[in-house]
């Protein structure tokens, strides 16, 4: 190992889990990644698990951090929730120690809307830390995927979040309901912003009739007004058109204008929103896929477990 | 068998068939019901499904109609959809004729929204021509379901309806996602009117953010506030409460006062949703659940199949 390592941070969700060793001035050196989410670990087995992910890791003398799902009461330890606004000093002091080992978890955090209705992430909101860095102006981040979170972070805190079931209710509905019927997989399963796609996304922007809506992706294939090969994208664009806009109002009743947004994810869905966001006008930052890495890195300076 | 039988009617759906004898007087004599919806049927042995269910009614010499999916592309004979608005001489000019057998199939309905979206139904529009019968005045039925459709009849016609996919929702989030983990079967199956649905029907009917609603199912269960028990009949409140609020608007915009509805459907179903609207306010007229019977008879009169 050439670079001195300084902390082991590990992004450890649900599917997978990926490690990261930084060095004293808070770089990426190296990562690893394994398909050790906590759905394929075995309860007990979180300790074999993480010495498989850091393999030869495993010796160095430095300390461990992990955020994620490795949080919740089905992973190793439970890291209670934390309320909303939440600064970086409320997730640093807010760690939990994993028993009989070194790891320490970040918590997770849990709002509440005006009606009372409670929302909760684990991970994201160290994705949004080391995303937002030192920034201390107001910022909309949105990180899609299966539950997507939108996220207010502002003067160092997390201010507030908001989730949608996008990703899981196009898939669910694709894989389980009538409309997968006439649905075939397109030629390029890459292609993003088709027309389709861009059909749907103003479709869902212009309109809060989902449950009337989701329907259309089987009458318009079934009139030939939609290709088979377009059915998902359609649908895709509906429902990532749906979130813009609900998470759009969402953000104006925080005051906080959703003309720009900083997107965190993988390649692909950032630019299939990316191209949902050009349609709707709003400018798109795209933050380093790797954000949870320097999340945890800040995480750990301001917990003194690193002399930085 | 002791009335002299007029007609045999057939409503054929999806997933079963149910077969009506009727005498000179439009009145039912004897029921029967088969599981052989289309679904249940390979392709090319309809006659042979028709044998079964009719059983020794194959032997009366007297005309035969039917409604429903059996007149879709994946069923016997496709009967073209007719648009809206439609009336009750459209359907009986609309009949296409089973090849090799005497079956008359009753045409689906189409109809597109003021932004050019299509919908489509088949069956429901038989089933409010019986409820409907004679009257002339402005009448909203609705016919719920895996999807739910609200229809606006006036003046012996179908003006237009709306489809909500409220009950395949339901069944895919229960069933395929997140949300179904946290969610244990009640101890009493039947029971209506729960306080978690009634909790449920005013969150949907409050609020047109689904796609973040629904994972409150998941947020509520996590931190206590909702029974595992629960979780299924709020998710059920929140989606019939949100159709309801959503095909309200829908309504209005073609000039009918909601405060009364017309419910067809099967009980356990309609007691769901007549609970709904009395927390919403709105009157319920129980239709009778055999309505499609009295549909496909006034529709067969009209097509002077029978001389009454």
């Amino acid at each position: 190992m050439s670079s001195p390592t300084a902390l082991i941070a590990i992004d450890w969700g649900t599917t997978s889990a990926r490690a990261y060793r930084l060095d004293a001035a808070g770089a990426i050196v190296e990562a690893r990644a394994a398909p050790l989410g906590i759905a394929q670990v075995d309860a007990g087995r979180f300790g074999e698990a993480l010495a498989r992910l850091l393999g030869d890791w495993q010796d160095l003398a430095v300390p461990r951090i992990a955020c994620g799902m490795i949080g919740s009461r089905q992973g190793w330890v439970e890291a209670p929730y934390l309320a909303c606004p939440a600064a970086l000093s409320a997730l640093a002091q807010g760690l939990t120690a994993v028993p009989g080992d070194r790891l320490l978890v970040v918590p997770g955090l849990r709002t509440r809307d005006a009606t009372g209705m409670p929302d909760v992430m684990r991970g994201e909101e160290t994705q949004v830390v080391g995303a937002a860095a030192d920034a201390l102006a107001p910022a909309l981040f949105v990180l899609p995927g299966t539950h997507s979170k939108w996220v207010c972070f502002e003067g160092g805190r997390v201010v507030d979040f908001v989730t949608y079931m996008t990703g899981e209710l196009w898939h669910v509905l694709l894989q389980h309901s009538i409309l997968g019927r006439l649905a075939v997989a397109p030629a390029d399963r890459d292609r993003v912003a088709t027309p389709a796609f861009l059909r749907g996304v103003a479709r869902g922007g212009d309109h809060d009739s989902l449950l009337h809506d989701i329907f259309g992706a089987r009458t318009q294939a079934l009139l030939g007004e939609l290709a088979g090969s377009d059915v998902a994208d359609w649908l895709s664009g509906l429902l990532i058109g749906r979130e813009i806009a609900a998470a759009r109002q969402w953000a104006q009743a925080l005051g906080l204008d959703a003309a720009q947004v900083h997107v965190v994810g993988d390649d692909a869905l950032v630019a299939r929103y990316a191209a949902a966001f050009g349609a709707c006008d709003v400018a798109v930052v795209h933050a380093d896929a790797r954000a949870a890495a320097f999340g945890l890195w800040r995480i750990a300076v301001q917990a003194d477990l690193i002399s930085s």
